[in-house]
């Protein structure tokens, strides 16, 4: 049997996803959470492997289990199991070859910029602050022009292990609602630090720092015409497609 | 000069806002912030004088100073001088005459309920977690037979120190979206507790777990008619009116 877990996270407290030896990992968390239940180890595998201080609210990971049980016992569990920053909201039945990376057709995240003088004391730990006005329009025109398949090189970290840098974006928005300004980035797949580089180019843009041609970026294919990367803690794995 | 100070705080640290001699509470923090900032201490008067634990957006309080400072200045001070779950969002001059408490036309809170089998990792700080499934429509309902001039003793806490019961409610609405259940309401003022008492019985009510008529439970006038206070970390004080 392969369990399927759609889970959420504050990633504020882990050293990312993928297990270390002596750091606090989300996989980790939750494996042994799962070893509890089951009473012998077994390995899960996450549709994205997301760094340090990145949250998810629909990441979706499994495991294989010998045992049948039921859908609703093994949410309760591993949710008696796992601390308060780490929740499984659902759980399913999959074939056993179902590979959360592999099968997934695409991932949503939502970078959060707060974008007011005054730090919120709700919202610090999840969304960037920026005290000087950003022009929102600017960026969502500029996030338009990636919109489709494009390399990313541009906006590729080093160390990135992926095959190639070709990717398709299918959505690019970025919106305000009072202080708080959020884009939204649907693709087949994402490069290492690719959606915190975008945003941080983005905030470039919208703080008239930088001019705006997003093509001519991506075009050069060179990390170096990008902005710094922006930090974790904005950035949230929403949703996987499958 | 009169200084009028809109703040945001986090209330989960706080042992609410009143001064306490052996407790970290927001009117002290800000205090002793003024303090520094002016040289020699100066009383704080908030609109609403929060309990613990219950967080603020739109709180409104008001100092006195010899000294003609620019509203930047203090705004600028203030939030380097507290921490970071407490934020001054705008400040202004206001006449020597106004009192953030008396001169306040109405209070608005929200109240926030987390509806889902799983807690959210987060909104479990802000948000009140009930598991099993409400039905908003019926809480709504509920909650539209509070509006208008009422004697709302059957929703008040011993120990309120209110001159009279009677406050007149002039929004009061339940709505979903997706897991996240909000109460919004808005009166004249507030008795104590009167908005997590009232949550409290719509949570019951939304839960089949009593009959609906408010009304009748208003004419009671009996404490002992209404459910238990919903807890503190679910209510926001998000505006005050004048």
């Amino acid at each position: 049997m392969q369990y399927r877990l759609v889970i959420e996270y504050d990633g504020g407290e882990y050293h990312g996803w993928q297990l270390q030896a002596n750091a606090r990992t989300v996989q980790g968390t939750l494996e042994a959470a799962v070893e509890t239940l089951l009473g012998y180890p077994a390995r899960l595998a996450a549709a994205g492997r997301t760094d340090a201080g990145v949250h998810a609210a629909g990441q979706v990971a499994c495991f294989h289990a010998a045992e049948v049980l039921s859908v609703d016992t093994v949410r309760r569990a591993l949710n008696a199991l796992t601390p308060r920053d780490l929740a499984v909201r659902a759980v399913d039945v999959v074939a056993d070859s179902f590979d959360p990376r592999r099968s997934a057709c695409w991932r949503r995240y939502v970078y959060r910029i707060w974008n007011r003088p005054s730090l919120s004391p709700f919202w610090h730990r999840y969304a960037w602050h920026i005290p000087y006005a950003l022009d929102v329009e600017r960026m969502h025109a500029a996030a338009t022009e990636l919109l489709g398949e494009h390399d990313f090189t541009t906006f590729r970290a080093s160390g990135c292990d992926a095959a190639h840098p070709i990717r398709r974006v299918n959505v690019s928005v970025v919106t305000r609602r009072d202080a708080m300004v959020t884009y939204e980035v649907e693709a087949t797949a994402f490069l290492r630090h690719m959606v915190r580089n975008i945003v941080g180019t983005l905030v470039e843009i919208g703080g008239g720092r930088r001019p705006a041609p997003m093509a001519a970026l991506l075009a050069a294919r060179d990390r170096g015409q990008a902005a710094a990367t922006a930090p974790a803690h904005g950035l949230c794995l929403t949703d996987v497609g499958y």
